[in-house]
């Protein structure tokens, strides 16, 4: 199971048993053991608080008795506040002159190995500005920079869109500690996994629009590596900062 | 309570419930309600899951059967693998060669309003690189730079360097959030706390020994703010990543 349709689905589960004067403003997730996508989940939300300007949830999600994925989360009354971004956007071509896909820079790469798509059919359109021109083997160090929106319009309900950003922030993020040691998340002999995920909303926008994923690693060691991202808007607003940690390691050359 | 002890003592809880052939590689909490440091606090670890390579837990502390704090953790058996990180230790003097402490700082502007020090003495030993020279009002975009240790020699176990280094990582983090507003954490008028806390471990070191946080605002909306700090040993390895959300509002001039 696709680890953003955890966080997604998690975060409308919490939604559910929170007043509608409040938005998620953060959510920690862990990724427990891998779903299967041809059992029953159960989702079960836990109301750890309720204060007066924030709402705590815990979200548990099994499958035959057993802890797949735990999220914890928190919803804020919005308030106007003073805004502060210390990252601009990075200048990049809009979305529509943008014409490679994520899809196609993995499968490209794994084509190379088994030559198979092991992913799903998912409901993003992801527009890749600048996969690696390096060949495999030589570090990547820069940013990589993704136009990113749910294929289909999504309906006039911010909290869905929310939940679609959580989805979307998934989508690519961990692939990307592969990069400095010249590595391709999907390349033959490589294995990678999530192992947890953080979120901070900074505003609430929509997901069937075009927002910009800035993303890099931070971090590796120990077979584990720290990714973040920043989404954008068009205009350039900061919406959103992501950190995920994952598992990495692969055959020896 | 100061939410270090929380992180910290958290921490040990879990490290108790946990084989000694695994480290933390990872925790993410929520302070859910202040602590009173007069009343006895409670805390419960589940054993969420025990893997090969990994053990999850989660923490809960309580007094008068309120929860105050939730953690969840991830523990790994140390694997070599390859390291990577993004960023180069700053360049600073050591920390023999820094003079001012955090606490000279917090009083000194503290000291403009009711001049009291609120906080208790802590066994934490903090020197202050880059204190924001600029007057009140005028806002700090740099990363604040502190070199940290824990006062007192600690016993020669790395667990407890863990727990020490958590501890040291909330010491200050959440009071960048205000700088880039011109704002001053300790001003009077200033109201702040911490609603979360992320932390990374790439590697184990020891905590009694000086250590550089490398702390910056984020990002900033709705009357939360987003740091993140990274510590560094004196030999410029990247030990750990942070990040910590905080509510943030003042009084209108």
């Amino acid at each position: 199971m696709f680890g953003g349709q955890f966080l997604a689905q998690g975060l409308v589960a919490a939604q559910l048993t929170v007043t509608d004067d409040r938005d998620v403003n953060s959510l920690h997730a862990y990724f427990l053991r891998p779903g299967d996508v041809n059992l029953p989940t159960t989702w079960q939300v836990e109301r750890v608080r309720d204060g007066r300007g924030f709402s705590s949830r815990s979200v548990v999600a099994q499958q035959a008795g057993k802890d797949l994925f735990r999220m914890a989360l928190s919803f804020q009354v919005p308030r106007p506040g003073a805004e502060f971004s210390s990252r601009a956007m990075p200048d990049v071509p809009s979305a529509e002159k943008v014409t490679s896909t994520y899809n196609e820079f993995t499968e490209s790469t794994r084509a190379s190995g088994d030559g198979q798509w092991h992913g799903s059919v998912r409901p993003m359109d992801i527009r890749y500005i600048n996969p690696p021109s390096a060949p495999a083997g030589e570090p990547i160090l820069e940013p990589q920079l993704m136009w990113m929106r749910i294929k289909e319009s999504l309906e006039d309900e911010p909290r869905i869109h929310d939940a679609a950003l959580a989805y979307l922030s998934d989508a690519s993020l961990i692939d990307h500690v592969a990069l400095p040691h010249g590595r391709r998340w999907e390349e033959p002999g490589f294995d990678g996994t999530s192992l947890d995920h953080a979120m901070w909303f900074h505003r609430h926008v929509r997901a069937d629009e075009w927002v910009l994923f800035d993303q890099k690693a931070e971090a590796t060691a120990s077979e584990r590596g720290l990714a973040t991202g920043r989404f954008f808007t068009e205009d350039g607003e900061l919406i959103a900062t992501c950190a995920q940690e994952g598992l990495m390691r692969w055959e020896e050359d």
